[in-house]
């Protein structure tokens, strides 16, 4: 199921793509991805040493990166070196997928026709977009659109006037009223005229037995996806931002904030209004307390407060 | 008007409840409430030490407990002796409200029939479901929601986008556009492989000349209500958790927070994006800085700030 | 385009808004403005010395104020002089602006009709107030709702479930779901019974290639405008109070908060759920970290940090 593509994609080998690179290597590109979820004929890119030990089992057949990164990728991978890895993969994305840097709305978003969602309750007034498919016995609430390509499980509850797109979910999820899943992500190379929109390929995985209350914005993947894992539970008001990942089990409170791309183990809670910066790993059974700021990547086990935050004790102590 | 019952109730003998409890006492519950609220023949729990004053003060004729707390209760209430009083208490609510632990949309919400509704102006495409009563000269916005059987004042200005359910709500109230107001709160008993959700059988209760401005999120009570007192303002954005209790003249900036069953006092001033823990009591005329973090008890009139909040000058010094 | 009025407006000599006050000058009341962008015949007011420069230059020919403030004042301007200047310009809005006080959901909204919408794609049930303009090659997701008189420009992308009122938006703005654009700010004076609630005239302008992702809440201006420079981009839940000025190329990440009135340069980068107190000055290319608070105002080119925000070597020795 998490193979779906929710934008419309161009074909091209990846010597169109880079003209100017010299690659005799001809493969047609299947895909972008990751660099640990590529595979074989894959694009993928390599930006941050944080992820060398990803970069070093890519199975991607080109990677775009940078001169001093190039060391840390496997031999057989086509190297694509820039200045600018994002600003690089950005118009690459914008080739592959033109329509992925503006989230236009779904134009055939209609009632939905009866007979297609036999065992589904629609309140009045939802709309529907093309190939969408509900599982049995599930609600869709009053006023809420539910964009082309949505996958949604059995004995699912969605709440009212929430819009869901560019989504795969589960089994028993309830999502509760007002949410905002599958948008597009704050993501972009920053220009002093016009900013470079950059397109957002990936979509929303949501886990069985999920409970997200109201107002959540759940932003999409951009390469790669955002996942909220089995049995999460997600409080009002919680922001998620692109390709973050929440392991299964986790208790997350009113008003925390995810940055983009961070992965949260299993068992994790979190306290109301804490933050949590981009690009960490935090691990599993982690209890962080409320309004806390999250800055570096916690171990297992820990119990962390403060801002930015440090283990209870110390915490304790500077008070 | 507080008494109404939101959701399909059963009817249940205190010994059929509790089968293995040995009750020789056979009365039928009349409801489920806190303990400062129970009447006779109402069934109550007590599971923080905290309530011991209203404990000791309950009408209720049983109690769910757990043996530590068994002392304070009154003699003539029937003690429910249990190791997990909040898992007990949540299979009882199951049994008595089967339908208050997931939030199935209101069906029956459609275009209301005007001629019900003499002296309401509604925008198009307002839903109404059954049962709802809206006071003369009132005003509803567009595409919002009011599900079954709740109450509106006169006088009052809806806006557009919200969804209002399992609540009851004063004259001449203003609530702005998109808010989510008596949804179900944030409770449940965590388990690792499917959380058992809890039921959530109280309302949202908004007292007259209050204001509410856009995007906000107010829980409606577990066991007991939600309450927003007389002219009390709240500003974008702001997270009323399940069985918060604020009182009248207050004044809520943007984005704060309250987690669970605190209790704030009158003419309390608390600035932006601050949060309050659960289980608090804040005290009158309290006023609290913007980003705060409060996570204890506040007494009348004091002036606190900070993260954990602290008298002003305190904060000062540290700084 | 700038000098729409949203609201019903009533036309008075000065001296019939203030006949107590002995006014010889009959001049009509043009508008009512702040001080910086007042003109002949307009009514001002000043009640914080922090706009003294302002008020020094004012070219409004009355200015509501109080008596240790006159002397900043040019001696042309008309004085007129009270204790309580905020209750003093509320009446007065209140008698040349009657609705402006309460966000009454406009009544007339309904489907597009789309000869008078050529170029411009509508989803379903999206719902426009009169004299809404649109330019070409925009789209408007679905169960959006535009009021009366909102001008958006060409080549924009509104997304669903949005409401947008008393708002200006430029050319090749995109903004997703679920925003709240244009409502009343947070503003009203005090009072043990019934709040005055203070009249919102002001509207929100959204200059050209702004982004800004979902669920954001942006206040109109109170007295003057809200205004979004060219290219700034918010992420989600950002919130954005009264009169808050925010200049061009500026990135605001998701749940950022500003409290009313404060002014932010070009080229600022604020970090998430970080919050801005009200009536600051922020300079040009300053840095702001995730979660800080900022409680004074900040020059040019600085990078802050912290609750409150110091120089962000400062919050590292700290810590």
């Amino acid at each position: 199921m998490r193979s779906i593509n929710f934008f419309k994609k161009k074909v091209f080998k990846i010597n169109k793509l880079f003209p100017k690179f010299g690659i005799k290597n001809t493969f047609t590109v299947k895909d972008i991805k990751p660099l640990d979820t590529s595979q074989h004929d894959d694009l993928t890119f390599f930006d941050n040493i944080k992820y060398k030990n990803h970069a070093s089992k890519t199975k991607a057949s080109a990677c775009i990166t940078k001169k001093n990164l190039v060391e840390f990728l496997p031999k057989k991978t086509e190297k694509i070196i820039v200045d600018n890895v994002l600003l690089e993969l950005a118009k690459v994305l914008k080739l592959v997928y033109p329509l992925a840097d503006v989230d236009y709305p779904d134009l055939t978003v209609k009632k939905p026709n009866i007979k297609k969602y036999l065992g589904v309750k629609f309140s009045n007034n939802v709309l529907i977009g093309k190939n969408v498919k509900i599982g049995k016995n599930s609600y869709i609430g009053a006023n809420t659109i539910i964009e082309h390509d949505v996958i949604i499980g059995s004995n699912c509850v969605i709440g009212s006037n929430s819009v869901i797109k560019n989504s795969v979910i589960g089994n028993n999820v309830i999502i509760q009223d007002s949410n905002k899943i599958g948008q597009k992500g704050f993501g972009f190379i920053p220009q002093k005229k016009v900013n470079i929109k950059f397109p957002h390929i990936g979509k929303v995985v949501i886990d069985d037995d999920v409970e997200i209350a109201s107002g959540c914005t759940i932003d999409r993947g951009s390469i790669g996806d955002t996942i909220i894992g089995k049995n999460t539970y997600l409080d009002n008001q919680v922001h998620i931002a692109h390709n973050v990942k929440i392991g299964s089990n986790c208790m997350i409170a009113g008003q925390v904030g995810f940055a983009g791309s961070s992965t949260i183990g299993n068992n994790v809670s979190i306290g109301g209004q804490a933050g949590v910066s981009g690009h960490l790993i935090i691990g599993n059974n982690v209890k962080i307390g409320g309004g806390s700021g999250v800055v570096k990547d916690v171990s297992d086990n820990a119990v962390i407060m403060g801002y930015p935050a440090v283990p209870f004790r110390e915490f304790l102590k500077k008070k």
